[in-house]
């Protein structure tokens, strides 16, 4: 069965993603639907598009990812989908999708403006349930892309503000938190240093694995994301030391 | 494959979810089980009914609904199963399917008391898993209705608390905030208005998608859930202006 | 299709559960993924166990539950996969099986060291993905435990905290709240008795369902995860009389 993949900010409290699930099942019966998480921060692009390229590619081929993280919602923002060579995906165009595309083999993109496709909408707030998983599923039948739009050539990008060097140091910052208090940063590499800080408490370790960090302190890991991640074995980094998205993470690098 | 679709204020932090999941796969392999919600607040019925009616005309026919807010669970308050024309509804009997049924044609109602197609229960406190799953499982498996339980001719209504006129003003009330912070109301229609009000603040526009309120102060939109809903674009009516549940939206109707 | 059946404290946040979902969906298609719960406390390897031991029974046999609450990822800790008469397990070699396998006829451990059947590792950080999800698809997809490592003869076991005998008590405590706030104690029998105490509050009334408690008190019925539960009618016990995980339940013993 095709998967349908999602991700989106709807929260499970209030029945969206069941009205999204009950849209993609109408559309087509054996789609295979699979959460990715519901649970992005509302309106927050750029978690949603770090959260997506971490996950997609375990994913079989020709999977369908509906990702709806749609602060636009019912303006003139574009409605997109795209197929690289891997992989299916559908969007509002806001840059979600941008990280992810950057490790795929675009071969095309549609502006999604074929309404026969969509819902019938007495409203224009709820994109997810009358446009994306319609589509979503439509792609899963086998419908292909240029039926559903128009050619476009590009998507709009957003980026992971990226470290900064700054006399003999190179800051980078923390873009995320996980459900276990770690503070995801924007750094891929950690060029030799002399020492790291976080506000003004001291990276004691960098280690492979959680439990090699120094206990009670702050270190740091190369996590699953793809980023270095500061934690505390077995506990929270951000409730322990009271740390926040955006705190700097300040290298001081050697010689 | 059937779907069985779950609505519940079991929360998914427990395994509840999962438990009825088992019981259900273990009465009809091939049922094809979707969540729509989990997170109705504990023991709140309306809220049920309203995420329901929602929900499930999105989903295809033949879906049974398994919906279970259940605060008289153990006592003497019936359990039901519904057929209407295009779904099976399987509750307690406490008003949570009534505000669905009303758009529904229903075929028949049975009293679910045929305790075969129950599992064999130890307690009296998980009728989700005792009886509302199995009884799920079967109706997916074809079961019919004459065969779980004893015709009814109805079930349990609540109702939306109605707007109310009063001098020269139309009240309604929010009845739910969604993830988002937008309150919904239980106004489905805007007379003609001179002013409307929100405790003291004005609502400065009506809206047709969020992005074309006015930026930090409250609008109104037709949302989702079919009433008009209060809303800060990019924000949350409900802690930027710390409305509740219950607080009053009062239309100044116009001469 | 065989089901998987997760049980992780994951949480829903972040993308992992979905991406411990891409994995298995690659390795076998026609697994059908289950979510017993994600919403495990961080660490907390007792509350796994006492979920996964209330909800895997009311599973179809054959079923491969994957379960990873694993404070010690990346370090010596073995992973195992076990075989009973009728299900499947895979886990971080902790304990987390261990109140389940008291109830099951085991037939095989294996140590899992073929790392054949792993995913290439760039960290040690998420062997959720890496190890017991691959794994756990491996099963459903028929291969046996003899392939996937060495013969062990046990796992780890921990155990639930026992009630203890002192004086004329017997001394229970709450070892986990659920979402409606009752207080799920260690106690799986009451033993005649004259008063029975939490902190200073007496329990009003043994119950056989939940409506039977007296309102705004404490009360006591023998609930789904098969230990007596302390609750209040239609209210939080944890929140209405400031329960705690480990507070102590005093039983009188009678003469």
């Amino acid at each position: 069965m095709p998967i349908v993949a999602l991700l989106t900010d709807f929260g499970l409290e209030d029945g969206f993603v069941g009205t999204v699930k009950g849209v993609i099942k109408s559309v087509n019966p054996d789609a295979d639907i699979v959460d990715i998480t519901h649970g992005i921060t509302p309106f927050d692009i750029l978690e949603g598009a770090l959260v997506l390229n971490a996950s997609y590619r375990y994913f079989p081929e020709k999977t369908v990812f509906v990702c709806v993280v749609d602060p636009g919602v019912g303006t003139e923002r574009k409605s997109v989908a795209v197929e690289t060579d891997r992989y299916f995906f559908v969007a509002p165009d806001n840059g979600i999708l941008s990280l992810t595309l950057e490790n795929e083999k675009v071969r095309k993109i549609v502006h999604l403006n074929n309404e026969k496709f969509f819902l019938q909408r007495d409203n224009e707030t709820f994109h997810g349930r009358d446009i994306f998983a319609p589509v979503g599923g439509y792609i899963s039948k086998g419908v292909p892309l240029e039926n559903l739009g128009t050619n476009i050539d590009s998507i709009v990008k957003i980026e992971i503000p990226r470290p900064v060097e700054k006399d003999e140091y190179l800051v980078g910052q923390i873009i995320k938190f996980d459900r276990f208090g770690n503070g995801i940063t924007n750094l891929q590499q950690i060029p030799p240093f002399e020492e790291i800080y976080v506000n003004n408490y001291k990276i004691r370790k960098i280690c492979r694995n959680f439990l090699e960090g120094e206990k009670g302190q702050l270190n740091l890991v190369k996590g699953s994301f793809g980023f270095y991640e500061i934690f505390v074995p077995m506990g929270s980094a951000e409730e322990m030391f009271g740390l926040k998205k955006g705190d700097k993470v300040k290298i001081k690098l050697k010689g």
